[in-house]
């Protein structure tokens, strides 16, 4: 277990974190005011000006391990870098590493044929335009990946047909979003873990339409968002099919593992950037005679915060060297 | 401590808890589409309606100890009939009952002059206008009063000269919101309890802008909301000062007690109503085979918040008792 | 649900309040040296001289319901009253109100014959024999009490053969302890609540075998203890089974519920006295500079305390009340 | 911060824990009866014959990072093998490696005089004898080192008079300790951090009485033990004041140190052990129809336990790298 960083990492580390510093955390407020007025459903330019300025400095892709594609790194080496970017809303997508087209390119690369690759892998890792991985269904506790009942059904030679509602799709509200990935049954009566398959349906496809997006704690996501997504009779060439029927589960396992990792080391990016606002603020704001940084209990939340963090970022990498 | 409720207050109960069957619980939606119709900061007329409804069913300003105006309960009394309101976030406001108007109007009526009383607490009581409290400033950690410095000086005369900027006002954002208690200093060489006092200051004095109003976690409570507002030169009578220059911290001491009392049985209401939905939901939901009502993870979930509730509502009933 | 105590409960709080104030607290060091001396399983004289004291003081078995023999509380009565005894580990048995001798004493009252009312019930009350229930094993997980396995076999007309090992059998370390609970098997074919019964063991029986004593968090909880024993084809009379065969678990309902209120309420006693005990302290020890007191985390962890203790007492009085 | 254990670290991992398995876990019982018949504070014989084994295996002195007399190891290189030794309370004494005594040897090969070493550190590098340090007052806060009062007054100009009563000094209750690092002031009107020394104390010096042990939880770690020590009018050679007068604080920020990391490894140890035995049980113990490590609550419990065992090592790995 080796948590000491390559080289080639600690490169990584310094140019993604400068690159921060320049081009993502000023822009912030500029993401949000140019959101505002577009309505929130609409694409801030200052991200595609952010994008190509990120892939000119040659920091794009990070997250692919296939090195011809991506930067080639492993889990491991990718994990840290994740921390710098998460450390901000809007870093990851500016490096083309958010979720969830990350995992739906890896299963693009590991799954899709060369047609797939072509229509829907190049222009997600060029960043023109975005996915969705759509299995959650509100009739079903979807924690427990065998309930989902959205129906994919063999209708003659060449296409399938798509029922279901979903809800919960991550990023189907972008302007930019044209694909998604589909989970559901295409044989009910298949073994417990054979039922499920994935299938790719463009978002423009007759049938299907997006009802609204589910808030967070009073948070939209804009322009991301998260859909509910009616599925009527869409009609999908039978060739839109992943890997085989029944093999849904295969795809799932490899392509929520790395995405765990990389949630985490958000995660612990955001609440980095947290702590450090957290401190800075307690040693400015005076209450009750001396600035709050110097009372027991906001000492004791700090140092508690410190471990937390600390602890999490090593379990996480951990994890990530499993 | 006798927690048995009075017949009078077990009569209260089930007439509020009838109400808020009949009139309250069913409405919540319609309030929420006409917020979102009329732009959200606008008062949506089903309010209207059902606060007509509750004063003709004499459920109404529940929260006044004063018999002759209100309803001439004790704060021990009216926690129960509290909790129940609290259990809608439109409950409160229906029974003429919601933050920050009941302590308002509480202060007017220990406080206040007689025209006071006519020009403010009169509409406030039927209902018709409403009420901010406006203490907290962005420059000075404000859970040490002693720190808040908004400046009120003597102008002459008969007036008062207002300068300040001030966060967190609950309630300004309303349409109907038409008067401030402002807190500041009258002066700042007095001793450390002496310096702050409070002036009725009408929302649509020269000098007085709403500049934003301020989410919490994501929701902006519209069209009630948190309001920042700038106070530049606002001159008001001498007459609007409450009870006497640098006694300020005597009237906030009157004011916030019981409020904090309502506060946490308007919550214990809401948690209530939670554990029910929850409770709901997981007998319904099937996951790995079962109910997850039936997985011990969740039954100890359920079982730690039927306690936890509990012991909230019967620690805040000693307290409200003490 | 009426948590204010009756003149009754108020006069006999005050009486065991003052009863502690000089006979127990006073005498804990003395117990604890004669525990010492006596080679800790023997009974220490102070005991049985602040025993004698209570009985005059009429404080003597408080917790019966049974008015005739006891106070005739209620459960709700006697809830506060076992707090103040629980303050000290002493304090229970002075009263003659200590576990496991109170439910078994209430078992003896609601289910023994005459016979053994006056054998065992009449010198219990007392005080001068004590007790145990036997009911958990080694062997099996005796939280689920349908897996108690201990067999009680008829054996002829008059006598049942019993054949066990039990352990956590608290009180039979006490030289005192002269008759035992025991809850086992008659029919382990029965239906599943209604294999057990309960039958009295006379600790001086032949086959049954104290094996040695199990500690608490290293503490031996000396004379009481809580015993290893063997049953080793131990025979008793028919007579000493309680109520009838198959009949166990509905003893065992009514005998462990008031129980459990006494035990919350005596540890919520001991927890007043520790949060009494640590604030001296606190005021006292200066670290840093100043008392720890004064020191912001140890003022929550007071404040917490508090806190906690009440709510636990709110509880378990409204426990009590159902 | 490369947390893979080097060729070294794994050979000795390898060892250590073999060690414990044909020599240490098998002894504990051993261990146990021989402290009960000897009368709890004596030196139970297969302690000494474990020793020898271990001597002679060349797990000895592992701790100290000086080459020529221990194994040579970094803090970050001994941790892990803390963790195994600590795995048995009986583990690390085995290997030559217990607190206060690694503590205390450190302090003497840094500070010690040759004098001092010859007469002290050999005898406790060859385990044939032990020692404590009384740091700890019972009259002060003693986490506020600046307040320990013990005085150390120079009498004549060969020799330091010392008084004092100090609490907590472990292993002072092992007849095999001869010799005390005692702290306490040499001049109470130096600077806050000068008025603290460190002198050696040997046990045996008129005036020095071992009053009584304080138990932790119950337990009184016998034959090791916490003493409560009176000096009085204790009169010890000039020469064996450590490194000068007023330097006390200087020696216990190195000696705290490593010890801390020492005591968290050997807890670590502990709590995987206690995992271990938690998963055996749960498998075996059925309750309510399936074996307990089947109920959610307990696997959650596992879960959890896993996570704050593997988080609280990665923490300390990662403090002792620093
Ligand atoms: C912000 C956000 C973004 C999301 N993005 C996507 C997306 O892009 N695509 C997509 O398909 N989905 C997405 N999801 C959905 C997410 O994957 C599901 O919410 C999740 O799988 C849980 O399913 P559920 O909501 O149906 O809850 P349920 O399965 O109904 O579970 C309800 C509760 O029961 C608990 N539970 C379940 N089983 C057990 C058990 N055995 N023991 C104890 N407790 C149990 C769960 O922990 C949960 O608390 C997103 C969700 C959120 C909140
Ligand atoms: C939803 C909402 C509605 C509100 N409505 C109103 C309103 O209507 N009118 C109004 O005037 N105000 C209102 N407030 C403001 C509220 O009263 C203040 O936020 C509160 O008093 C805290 O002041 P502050 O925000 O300046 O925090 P600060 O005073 O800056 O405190 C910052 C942090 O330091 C901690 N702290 C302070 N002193 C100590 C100490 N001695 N030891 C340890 N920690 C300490 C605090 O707990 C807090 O976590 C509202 C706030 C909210 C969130
Ligand atoms: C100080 C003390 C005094 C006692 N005095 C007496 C006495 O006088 N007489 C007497 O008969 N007994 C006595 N007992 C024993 C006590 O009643 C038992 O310890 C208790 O019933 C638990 O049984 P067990 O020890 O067999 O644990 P088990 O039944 O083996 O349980 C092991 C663990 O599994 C957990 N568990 C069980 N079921 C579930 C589930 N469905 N979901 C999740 N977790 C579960 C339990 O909570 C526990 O943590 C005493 C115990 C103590 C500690
Ligand atoms: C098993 C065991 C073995 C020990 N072995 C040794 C030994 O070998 N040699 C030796 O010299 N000592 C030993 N000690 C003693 C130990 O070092 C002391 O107990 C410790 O330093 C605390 O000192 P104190 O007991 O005087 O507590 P105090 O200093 O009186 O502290 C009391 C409480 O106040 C808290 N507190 C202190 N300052 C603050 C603050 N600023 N803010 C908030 N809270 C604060 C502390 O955390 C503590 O909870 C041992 C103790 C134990 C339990």
């Amino acid at each position: 277990m080796d948590f000491d960083y390559s080289d080639k990492v600690k490169d990584l580390q310094k140019r993604v974190s400068a690159f921060m510093e320049t081009n993502v955390y000023a822009n912030e407020q500029v993401y949000h005011e140019q959101t505002e007025e577009g309505g929130r459903w609409c694409v801030p330019q200052v991200m595609e000006d952010i994008k190509a300025k990120a892939r000119e400095a040659d920091l794009w892709n990070l997250f692919l391990p296939e090195s011809d594609l991506g930067a080639g790194l492993t889990n491991t080496e990718y994990a840290p870098l994740c921390e710098i970017m998460g450390r901000s809303h809007i870093g990851p997508e500016a490096f083309n590493c958010s979720a969830p087209d990350t995992g739906n390119m890896e299963v693009l690369v590991r799954y899709g044929s060369d047609e797939h690759k072509e229509e829907w892998l190049k222009p997600l890792l060029a960043g023109d335009i975005r996915s969705g991985f759509a299995m959650t269904e509100p009739a079903v506790a979807s924690s427990d990946a065998t309930n989902i009942e959205g129906s994919i059904t063999r209708d003659g030679n060449d296409s399938y047909l798509i029922n279901s509602t979903k809800w919960w799709t991550s990023g189907a509200m972008d302007p930019r979003c044209k694909i998604l990935i589909f989970m559901g049954k295409t044989d009910p009566d298949a073994g417990r873990y054979e039922q499920q398959s994935m299938i790719l349906v463009p978002l423009d496809t007759p049938g299907v339409t997006v009802k609204r997006h589910l808030p967070v704690f009073g948070y939209d996501h804009a322009p991301h968002g998260h859909a509910e997504i009616e599925f009527k009779d869409v009609r999908v060439p039978a060739a839109n099919l992943l890997l085989g029927e029944g093999r849904g589960f295969e795809i799932a396992q490899g392509r929520l593992g790395p995405g765990r990792i990389h949630h985490c080391m958000r995660l612990i990016g955001q609440a980095e950037r947290a702590l450090e606002a957290m401190c800075r603020r307690a040693k400015e704001r005076v209450a009750f005679g001396k600035p709050i940084a110097q009372q027991g209990v906001v000492m004791e939340v700090i140092a508690d915060s410190r471990m937390e963090i600390d602890q999490a970022r090593l379990l996480t990498l951990r994890a990530a060297h499993m």
